[in-house]
Formats: C-alpha cells, sequence, structure tokens
C-alpha cells in the first residue's frame, strides 16, 4: 500500500464506521501504520466528515514520544487523545493499523460481564465469528480483557499494556463504558478483527436477552 | 462560515438525522444562526427532501417574536412550531445552533425515568461519550432535565425555558412522549451533543434491559 | 403532480421504503393515484430494484373491478396481490395513495395488542408522533384496528373495509402476522402517517420491554 | 442473464448483504450458476469491497469435486471454504444461486430453538412473510432444519446434505452459533428467501422478548 493513498483510506473507513455506529459524536479514531510514519485520524473532529488532508503523519522510530512529521493546514486540529493507546499496539505488538469503537455493543458487553465498571473479561463460545480472530476456532473460549475508564485516554496506557500482555492471544482490549481497542498486522485484519468482536458483542448482549426458558430442556 | 452555505448544510443534515431515525415523520428540526439572522428548517415537511430554497431566515434582534426577514418561494412552506423553543436556546443560552430530535431512544429515556409523562431528569454515569458534552467527563453524573409534554410545541416555551436556568451546566431539555432539544455554539457543537446524548440515552436504556442478575456478585 | 413523474417516484419510493425494512423479500408495496388512473408496483418483485417502467397503470372509475391501463413492457410482471386493499383506501376514503408495510414493527404491535391473531386495536398515547396521524394530538388515545390474517390477501377485502368503516377517524389497518395499510389524500400524507404509524409501533413495543420497575414509583 | 454480467451482480449484491449485517467481518458469501460454471465470491475478503475481477468461475460438471475454470488476477484470493456446501444446494436442488448470511438473527433463532447447539429445527407459523418461501402459506408451519456447527466449514457437508434430504420442503439450513445457507432456482428467488427467512428469525426472536403477561387473557 502506497503511503500517499492512506490518507484517503482512513477518510473513507470513518465515514464507514460512522455509518456502523462506532465513531458517532466525534468518538473513536483509525491510525495506519505507512512506510514513512504512523497516519492518525484527528480528535475530537465529526468522523464522517473528516477529509484525507486532515490526517496526521507521526514518526514512528520511538513510541515513547509523540512527535509530528505533518500536521493538517486547518491549524485547529489536534492528534487524537488515543494516541499513545494506538502506540500500545504499535509498540507491543507490532501492529500496522489500530481501530478504536465507540460501539454500544462494545459498552454492553463490557457491562454485561464487568458490571461495576472494573476488571474483567468478556467471554464468547461457540460462535463461528470467532474465526475472524487471529488464531481463533469457533469451539474457542475467546476472552477479551476489560480494563477499566479513566478520567483521560492517555491515562489508560498502562492498564492497556498490562491486559494486553496477560493476554497475548488477543488483539484488542476493552474499556468500560467507553469502547474498544483493536488492531491487526494490516488495515484489513484489524477492520476484520473490530466487525467480528462487534458482531460477538451485539451476539452474547442480545444472546442474554433471549428468554430461553421455553426452548431449554427439549431440543426441538 | 458564510450564510450562503447555511441553508444547503441545513438540508444535508436533515438528510442525514432522517438517516439516524431523528427526524422522520416530518417530525424534529434544525436551526443554525448566521451572521444575517437565524436559519431554520420549515415545518411538517419531509426533511429528507428538504432544499436549500426551502429554510426560512428569521430576524435575530428580538427573540420575543417571530420576523421572516426571507421565506421560502414556496407559499405552503410555515416557519417550524418549534421557533420558540428554537428561540429559548439562542434568548438564554446565546446559542450558535439548535437540533431538535425524535429519536425514540430519547422518547425511552424520558419514560423511564419519568414514567408517568412528568418532569423528572434522565440520569447517565461513568460512560465515555459524556466527555461530548459541554463541560463534562466520563465520571460525572449527567442529568438532562425532562419537561412534560403539552398539546401544542409553543406551549413548551416556558416549562423549558425554567429547566434551562434550573440546569446551566447541560445544553439540552427532553421533552416527554416527545424527543430532545439540544443546542451549542454552533452546528458542530450542537450535532456532537446530540450524537453523545442519542448515544446515552440509548446506552443507558439498553443497559437497563440486559440480564445482570448472571454477571452480579461476581466480577469476571 | 404530473402523471408523468409518478412511476419514478414509486421507484424511487420503494428504494427508500426498502432501506426501512417495511418490503423486503418482496413484500408491501405503494400505490399513487394520479389523473391518468391508478398507479401500482408490480406483485412479487424485489422492490429496491424496481423501475418506473415496472409500474402498472389501472383505470380509477370503478373501483370494484381492476382494468389494466397500461401494462409493464415485461411481460411476467402481475399487478399486486394487494390491489382490492388499496382499491378500499380510493374507493371508501377517496385516498391519493396507500402504503403497504411489513415492517417487523407492524407485526410486534399487532402481536402484542392481539397475541392470538385476532381482531383488536393497537393503542397508543401519549407521543408527539401521533400529530402526525390525521386529526390526532399528542394527548389522544390512538386506536388503530387489528384485522386477522388470510390465507390470501384478496380475502382480506372485506375484513379491512369493515375495520375502516367502525375507524372512520384513522387512515390505517394493522393486519396480525403481517403489516400494514396507511393512506392518506396524496402521497405525502401518505408516507408520512406511514413514519409516523412505525413510529408509534416501535416505541410502544420498545417501551413494553423497558424494565421501569426501578422508575416506577418515584419520578426523579 | 449472461454470463458476463454475473460477477458484477455478485459484487453488487455483496455490498447490499452487508449493509444488511450478513457478510461482515469477511463472514458469509455467495455464488450464481451461470451458462459456463458456478460463479463464486472468493473467500476471507471484505465483502463490501469485491470488484467483479475478485469472483471466481468453477466447473459445474462434477459437485463432488472442485474445479477453477477461472481464477482472479490476485494470487491471495482462495475459493470460499463454503464451497462444498453450496455445491450440496447445486447438487440436491438443482440450485440456480446460494447465498450464505452470518446474520445475527439467524444465530439468535438457531439459539432460540437450539440452545445446546445441537440439531434442532426453527419454527414459525402465521407470518406472511412465510409466503416468499418457495410452496409456503402464512398459516403453514414452516420448518427451518438447525444442524450443529463444526470445527471447519467443509465438515458440515454431510449433515448439511442429511438435513436437506430430510426437509425437502424448504430452501435453507440453519448452522447453530454460524447462520444459515439459503438457496433457490436462480439468484432472485434465492435472495427473496434469504430476506424472508432474516425477516422470520428477527421476528420470531423479537416476539418472544415481548412481555406479552399484559396482553394475553383479553384480546382488545
Amino acid at each position: 500500500m502506497r503511503d500517499d493513498t492512506i490518507p484517503k483510506l482512513i477518510a473513507e473507513l470513518c465515514r464507514q464506521f460512522y455509518g456502523l455506529g462506532w465513531v458517532t459524536g466525534t468518538g473513536g479514531g483509525i491510525s495506519i501504520r505507512g512506510a514513512e510514519g504512523i497516519y492518525m485520524a484527528p480528535s475530537g473532529v465529526q468522523k464522517e466528515r473528516i477529509v484525507p488532508e486532515d490526517v496526521f503523519l507521526l514518526e514512528a522510530g520511538d513510541f515513547s514520544c509523540c512527535r509530528v512529521v505533518r500536521a493538517p493546514a486547518n491549524p485547529s486540529l489536534r492528534v487524537s487523545e488515543c494516541q499513545p493507546l494506538f502506540f500500545n499496539a504499535y509498540r507491543l505488538r507490532d501492529a500496522g493499523a489500530v481501530i478504536h469503537s465507540h460501539s454500544v455493543w462494545a459498552v454492553l458487553a463490557a457491562r454485561m460481564f464487568a458490571p461495576h465498571g472494573h476488571r474483567g473479561a468478556f467471554v464468547s463460545e461457540g460462535l463461528e465469528m470467532q474465526k475472524g480472530l487471529r488464531g481463533k476456532g469457533c469451539f474457542d473460549r475467546v476472552r477479551i480483557p476489560i480494563i477499566a475508564n479513566t478520567p483521560r485516554e492517555a491515562e489508560l496506557t498502562e492498564s492497556m499494556a498490562d491486559a494486553m500482555q496477560t493476554h497475548p492471544d488477543v488483539d484488542a482490549v476493552l474499556v468500560a463504558g467507553h469502547g474498544v481497542y483493536v488492531w491487526g498486522i494490516d488495515w484489513v485484519q484489524a477492520k476484520t478483527q473490530a466487525e467480528c468482536l462487534d458482531y460477538l458483542f451485539r451476539a452474547v448482549v442480545e444472546s442474554d436477552r433471549l428468554a430461553l426458558t421455553r426452548a431449554e430442556g427439549a431440543e426441538r
């Protein structure tokens, strides 16, 4: 993928994610690694209206800090507050892309498995869409770590890194009351995993609501 | 923002809000303040089919009355019945834009916190999307006032103004069985807050439906 | 409205209604009266793919029978099976347009108020969107008749006509397990009423699911 | 239908099915039979981004094996893992097209009727949309077989064939935790049946959630 196509792709994916309900109210975001550095959508803007010129290019050499290589012409745009969290995935997992979604299904799934907003893990079993997750089959027990939210996004950096290290088999971290971070070796795998997880969150939450008593006991 | 772009933006936002389920059945509306006055979508029309020529321009000098500066060529169009409610936000809060949504999530949220249709307040806590609201953080307790509905929209003017004065920290008023009014310093903040609130209404309503008993007691 | 614009409008509305979930699986339909007769979408076709050339023109002189004035070039297309039901609205109410939706909200609403699939009435109260219905205010008690379904659509003709005569104040009839017929003096009023009713069906069904116990007793 | 239009149609339907939530996360797929052989979407790709050049053409002479007549230029594309399941419908039912959907409604419906993930049958009764299914009326009792999922899709081949043989009256098989396979004599019938089934799955699941106690006992 040529670097000059990445800002346009980021704008296009932001519009698509807005349609999915992942980035409404200026929430959420996306970042893609190119040959020249890390491309990142700006903070606090309407995601369905981003244009390629709004995208930041950040240095990829040292993930302990944030150096802007190329800023948007619009001086009011700031680097996403998620930047250190996106960098966690680049630094600890050598990711090629990271998606941050505020999907209501992520929030409901976190609430279901960590009702008091503390740590926990979302659990999914027996669903075919688990196959879209790296190394998982439909009969595996998938556990996605849930971390507690913090007043500022940057303060999540350490607990997200901890959760990543204790769950090396998955490429996502849920944040209670907030959303989910998902990454992959490239934007396609990051997006595929983000879609599969959103589906799993929804399927598990909606299953929980089914009045299964009538069906329990006797398979028809 | 140049005034001559506002009618086109209003038409575009009406189509977008129709897609979000906020303005179906000719309900809901939007108004934006420009240098020349107050722009307002017409009443009782199909919002997804509005064209820039349908937008009214009203005088902004005196918010106690409604003076039309420029009316649409189509003589059957009337100023929105919400006009005095939109003017509340211009008059009391110096708003730059106001959105009125009939989203079913607003109605369900109001019903949940004011089941008999009287006054009350919607409460949200611990949700990241609260950050999209002026001055709020994710650990604040957000309270959005709920007022009782009235037979005609204009009759809401006073109770909406009262609710605005007793809740100066938020930029929205819910109307039981009806919807929500949301404003901001400009159309971007009004839309961002409207999207965040719609998300909070949905997240709180859907959380209420979760069978949390299984998860309660033990964080996994 | 010029007659030569009606087939294009029907095709456009069919695509829009498909997006709303009203006419999937070739179900549902729409008919508009013009100066030259009654325009009607064909039966059993993919509604989101209809082109203006697929629309039938039927004689409006005698609503006791169905005479084709102009048939589509495609000989495999048939007049909608709903034709006698659409004609009920033209004949008994002098309608200008009729919409037939298979929306799942219509089916759930009918099920909620007539759980055994017999006759009954859907009831809505205290919802602002009732104002989109002819002659109704938000504090009225809106009753939409529900009739039992029949093996063939044409067999509904008489019971639909009966329900229309016993409920002269509303412009819609629900059919249990099936959907809803909605009409109006023109296509705009028919569509507005169809959107408002779909909203009311959903709002009442979703309210029913809320666990209101927590909120009951004390308005906050 | 000319063969050279089929790859374009497949790409178009994939985008439409993505919008319906049937093929997110690279899941699901579609295959259409032409004069020259069997056209099939590739495996594990983003379905809303497929272009006609990505579509495989497979030999239709012998359904016991998979011979590629024409492969996409892109060498990383593989034939769908669903290929033997699609071939079941071509071989046993002389289908003209097969759709595989991962719709969450299919998964919830299967869970409702086979809560332990074993064999069973989804049951629908009294719904008009049953008429969109081959040979069914709205008062029939429709039974769609549910089979247990397997670690690899190809391993479903035999149990799917068994279910097809014991349920010759329907053109679909549900797979627990996975989705549904639906076919028809051509792509239009396959799509119509897939849409009707998705509607039935949803209507039955959502009906199950209604608190019908209030309405039970007395038809209003």
